[in-house]
């Protein structure tokens, strides 16, 4: 679909730039430019401003490394959440997924990623170092490890958790287990065995 | 999915921003920004500008009311197209999906939708009057009509048919038939007996 005739330079570039992002192909990219050819041209320019913005004044929290507007991300810089509970995750969206449960009120630290030699990205790449950083500085008394339950998320804990062991707090993990609302047929069977192995008391 | 808590004010006006388009969502939006984040500060700058070109540099050809870069757009300014033949179109989507058949070396006309009553569009929303005054004042021998074959598709084809027809030119329409590498037993009832009708003589 390269091979398209398109009447305009400005209009191909347009429809290049949006054909770069992923999961975006030619032909959803000249819809997408199409569209926004029939909006308000004050519209339009908001969106190219904002890009430009996202890209020159985003920064990251210095504490958490989460993204942010300012050196501290609100969370870090809300007053009444639990500064004694850390919970370590991946990326961004990570923090996201567990703010959007409402059930955690403690603080993040975001890796930047989770130790892959497949990829090349080993723990000197991630923000492991300023981890324990903090745990020596801040009033942590417990770090919850909240990565994938993957290969390299398994490795990644069982790094961390060792350059942690001799700090005096709580290391856990985030449960693992039978997905709510699955059918249990569909669990697959390590999932199904330490969801029996890490059984809790029954409580309704 | 609009509760998102977003860590940062600039990330979550880019998410809105591109949530906004046709068939992209929150979650989309969201990945498309956070790779945009990954890119370089220069190739997502130039995305910005790129959008506010295209809306503020962006023309309408003055005859024939595809996008343009210029007052005449490169196929009208082509000398060595047939400036006898025309083909009306709809939208700027079917002038592209006819040069890339590359099967047509006439000049084409944008009408900029179709006669559609249900969405309040009537013939003086269109490029209906200019198309009969490039009629009258260019050499045009022949107007195809290449509207889609649906009920405002013909009621359109009808229209113009009824404007033209004092003209001394010849109006045809691109033919309809079953879709080559179709099996027959998929096509519909009336476009089989259309294509029996309307059978042409073999040839290799």
């Amino acid at each position: 679909m390269n091979m398209q005739h398109y009447p305009s330079v400005i209009l191909e570039d347009a429809v290049n730039e949006f054909a770069k992002l992923p999961g975006i192909g030619q032909k959803t990219a000249l819809r997408l430019v199409l569209h926004l050819l029939r909006q308000d041209k004050s519209d339009v320019e908001h969106f190219g401003n904002t890009l430009i913005t996202l890209k020159n004044e985003i920064r990251y929290c210095k504490m958490c490394h989460n993204i942010s507007d300012s050196e501290l991300c609100l969370i870090c810089g809300d007053k009444t959440r639990d500064d004694k509970t850390l919970c370590v995750v991946e990326n961004i969206k990570d923090v996201m997924s567990i703010e959007n449960t409402q059930q955690y009120r403690g603080l993040y630290h975001v890796l930047g990623g989770i130790i892959s030699p497949m990829d090349g990205i080993g723990p000197s790449d991630l923000e492991i170092e300023s981890l324990i950083n903090r745990v020596k500085t801040e009033p942590i008394k417990e770090v919850i490890l909240a990565l994938s339950p993957t290969m390299e998320g398994d490795t990644t804990n069982y790094y961390i958790y060792r350059k942690l062991s001799q700090s005096n707090i709580v290391i856990s993990t985030i449960a693992r287990g039978v997905s709510i609302g699955n059918e249990l047929e569909y669990a697959d069977e390590i999932t199904l065995g330490r969801s029996i192995l890490n059984r809790t008391l029954f409580s309704q």
